[in-house]
């Protein structure tokens, strides 16, 4: 349990980063440290101006998917950033932007939602991953 | 080896299934403990009334990936919840569906195909986990 | 670091093998040994006759995404393969083709491109994972 879990996001649908989310939750509620490194279109979805946004849901979803993720929002669940959000409190969960997709977005790091905590390159991202599992979502 | 194998499976595609089930089918054989925890379009797969029918494909398969599963199947490749079948007589492979994702898809146990062991939540997920691999496909 | 890391590549999308490319360089860098195991669509995309192409991108990438990769690729990013390239000649990066999508895919080592090695079952990719991360990407 003193390993880190850590998350590669690369898909930006809200029922992926969702998925991700309550990973993070999990791990960060049972006190295990959890890093999060955001590529391509997770990193869009992180965005200042588009993450309380729709980000729609992978293909696959189809109209009954959707119509069943719409009905649970309207019965409460809580948004991913917002489930984030609670797994930072709970426990050591950092997110880091990926810079390579930073350049590929055209972003700086004031473009980005305050739960990004800053900007590191794939090599920094395996130092802080030690030797726990990886993860891509 | 001791440490188990954990699939994550979100996606309900048929290509995605059968490589997560040639995955957890290896790992069986090689005598490593497998865990599934399924979510989302995955869980969703697994209903009792839907498994045995077509789930379609990436939409990368396209019309020439759609031929090529379509010729092996017919050329006699077990689908995946057979080949998923024959894993858990190999070894341990325990299948488990994600609390959270019930929910979202409204599903009693009763809903599920008997190839599912139990309901479980996140926290249950990792503890079973331990220091083992964790792949989400 | 000892340990390798070990990519199972699914998808056959330019982004989502960038992403991997970029894993895989870093891990190189970092003197870690990299085991790559090519199934489905990935594997199809590294067919002698393809691997140059445009393998698109993944649909939520929309077209502003599409616009992004196209204005990085124009600024001299490396295409995925040359990433790759590079990567073998930093480190020890291994790349497989999965058996069994040779067979889906009527494929013979002699239509892969000369960055895959060669061609392993799932056995022998979990023998020299060993105990390393396992990522499906």
């Amino acid at each position: 349990m003193d390993e880190p879990l850590n998350l590669v996001l690369f898909s930006g649908t809200d029922d992926k980063l969702q998925a991700a989310a309550v990973l993070a939750a999990g791990a960060a509620a049972l006190g295990k440290p959890v890093n999060i490194f955001l590529q391509y279109w997770a990193l869009d979805a992180f965005r200042a101006d588009k993450i309380g946004q729709d980000h729609g849901l992978a293909p696959e979803a189809g109209v009954a998917g959707r119509a069943a993720v719409d009905a649970l929002a309207r019965a409460g669940q809580a948004p991913w950033a917002e489930t984030l959000r609670q797994a930072k409190d709970l426990g050591a969960v950092d997110i880091q932007a990926c810079s390579v997709s930073m350049d590929l977005l055209k972003l700086d790091s004031i473009d980005l939602d305050p739960l990004v905590d800053g900007v590191e390159g794939v090599t920094a991202f395996y130092l802080n991953a030690g030797g726990g599992q990886v993860v891509f979502i």
